[in-house]
């Protein structure tokens, strides 16, 4: 039996996790969960799966649930986050917020040597050179989530590293797949937010129609496998069913495919090094999807993943401005305060500012993060 | 540096082998070569590579290397393969003569406890049993060649045997995918020749195109892998670039794709638990391939797969009859004795009339082997 601790545990990745769950009841157990606000839908998670301890990122939660839950834990805010990534009790923790605030709990939860199932891309983003330093001290491990990141993993099993060619990560090329500058120029929110094959949240949504978020999976990628940025490369695969491949020094190709659900990369970062039969995950059948493709990536159009790689390769501080940057530019976007093409704009401006700096301790990342968020909310708002 | 021997040096698979030998000098070195009849070609491979052993399958063959070279030692015939079947020099066997002749030699090298390199279907098709009992004694080991069962081993690298759901077979479908009865009726020698993606000897093309093939690999999995024959699945995927997948108990799918050259999984079989970096491999290119598709396999037309799975159900000596049948009817059908579709009645009709026995010696192999050709050879020649 794992003891598992979920932070997120009402988004898409959250919720997910908690199906797996409740079907595999033998194996995997609730010891903790977290939500920022949501604290209904939290409510009836701690009813279901009865945690020892539980965070709410509002105040009005917390009152809510003190009120609700007596024989719980209960903890508020980020401090409250951090204190879930120190339970000794946790096997597993799945960071499964979105952004920089999963960071720290992150760490705690390193130090404490645990599994990480990592659905959390800006860990390794902006924190990447400060976990790695890290996890060459403590033994904890981090087993991706992203169904990308999680069939590398995968696939990796059938060599050894160093006869890695190159990583294929695939992408489906996003909501806007095929179209031009002009057509971006006025895209409505709205169609921004229709995924053609994964049902997540709005923000990962509009990362995936940027390519952004294909962009954050080339450093998370280069983080988590230590690979060099020539090495990772993008192909769009607008089925979504190929969730990456590895090329190796032989020419033979590995991937790893299956329906586009993150139930079951999650499921795997749980059982690791073993595989579980669970009757709620769909079977990839072929006939329904019997036309797999491959396309280049358009990056005259969608500039996510050479940003990304400008990020990655100039690298130390740099990324975390990619992200931050980001992060506050789809807030306006999300917000109507600006268009979509402005998202690569209010990137690069931000890249092009910055000086880099070393990142070896964590108030550096958060202070880097904090700075760049500052100054484009004074800019747009 | 590794010492080769290949049995069938002068067919497709031999050459490609030598020619992975001569760009990896330094890693692999050819000690024993053998051929059935083509004895000039075998010569200039001799001059070439340099055994120290060599076997013929004619007499005017070892007439003629005799006469040709002194230095090395000539064996001739099927005593002949057998003996460098038996050579302690060897460190891995790469077995690829085509049909059943290949069984004795292969069974000499597990006895020495070498590595195998299986390019012969037969061996396990036929031999399976009896080749299973004899590598649970002695420490051989056996790393398939064959394009499918190489992929099913690297695949099978990403999870363990008892998380195995199915392994699922790809094939192009061959020279007739997508006909009917009614063409097949009357299709010429010539037409069943013409293979769309791989370039192979003549027996193993007219193979493609009945699907006794891909029924063939099916009870070769069987054998290789310890797999049920329910867990056994065929997709036709014409494009041949996935070369097979595994599908996990998680519905996790890993899958070996690569162009479609024999070159990469020979050398694999060499090289394994390793993988070499070889410029003479062509890497796949997406751009080139970017749409691959599945079919269900037509079992009204094609057979093939139908018939290997009745086979191999019912065991003991029957794969021995399926096979020795379909190489003899393929012979008929290669001298225009017989038209195409009888490639399926005679093999159907030795089945419906064999009773089976245990398979505990290579004697009952032979001799069934050779009772099933007799009797088709009285009735056809």
């Amino acid at each position: 039996m794992k003891n598992i601790s979920i932070l997120g545990s009402t988004g898409s990745i959250g919720t997910n996790a908690l199906e797996i769950i409740r079907e595999l009841k033998n194996e995997f157990n609730v010891i903790a969960l977290t939500a920022n606000s949501n604290y209904k839908f939290l409510a009836k998670q701690i009813k279901e799966f009865k945690p020892k301890y539980v965070a709410i990122g509002t105040e009005e939660g917390y009152k809510f649930l003190k009120n609700e839950f007596n024989n719980i834990e209960i903890f508020y805010g980020k401090e409250g986050l951090k204190e879930i990534g120190k339970l000794n009790e946790t096997d597993i923790i799945l960071t499964a917020v979105s952004g920089a605030i999963g960071l720290e709990a992150t760490i705690e939860a390193i130090k404490k040597e645990k599994r990480i199932a990592l659905a959390n891309k800006e860990t390794m983003v902006a924190g990447g050179d400060y976990i790695n330093s890290l996890l060459k001290k403590y033994k904890a491990e981090i087993i991706p989530v992203d169904s990308e990141h999680s069939a590398l993993f995968q696939s990796l099993l059938a060599g050894k590293d160093k006869e890695v060619k190159n990583l294929v990560l695939t992408g489906s090329g996003g909501t806007f797949r095929g179209k031009t500058i002009e057509f971006l120029k006025n895209v409505e929110l709205e169609d921004a937010l229709k995924h053609p094959n994964w049902s997540m949240g709005k923000k990962i949504t509009i990362d995936s129609s940027t390519l952004i978020n294909k962009g954050l999976e080339v450093i998370e990628a280069h983080q988590l496998f230590n690979i060099d940025y020539d090495k990772i490369k993008v192909v769009i695969h607008p089925q979504s069913i190929i969730h990456s491949m590895v090329e190796f020094v032989d020419n033979s190709i590995v991937a790893q495919m299956g329906v586009p659900d993150m139930k079951i990369p999650i499921q795997y970062a749980f059982s690791y090094p073993e595989r579980l039969e669970n009757k709620i995950i769909d079977r990839l059948d072929f006939m329904k999807y019997s036309n797999l493709t491959f396309e280049e990536v358009d990056n005259k159009v969608f500039r996510g993943i050479e940003l990304a790689f400008f990020a990655g390769k100039i690298g130390k501080s740099m990324p975390i401005v990619f992200n931050a940057a980001n992060e506050m530019a789809v807030e306006l976007f999300l917000n109507n305060k600006i268009k979509f093409l402005d998202i690569y704009k209010i990137i690069e401006n931000e890249m092009n500012n910055h000086k880099t700096i070393n990142i070896d301790n964590l108030n550096v990342i958060l202070e880097v993060d904090r700075e760049i968020r500052d100054k484009i909310r004074r800019e747009y708002l």
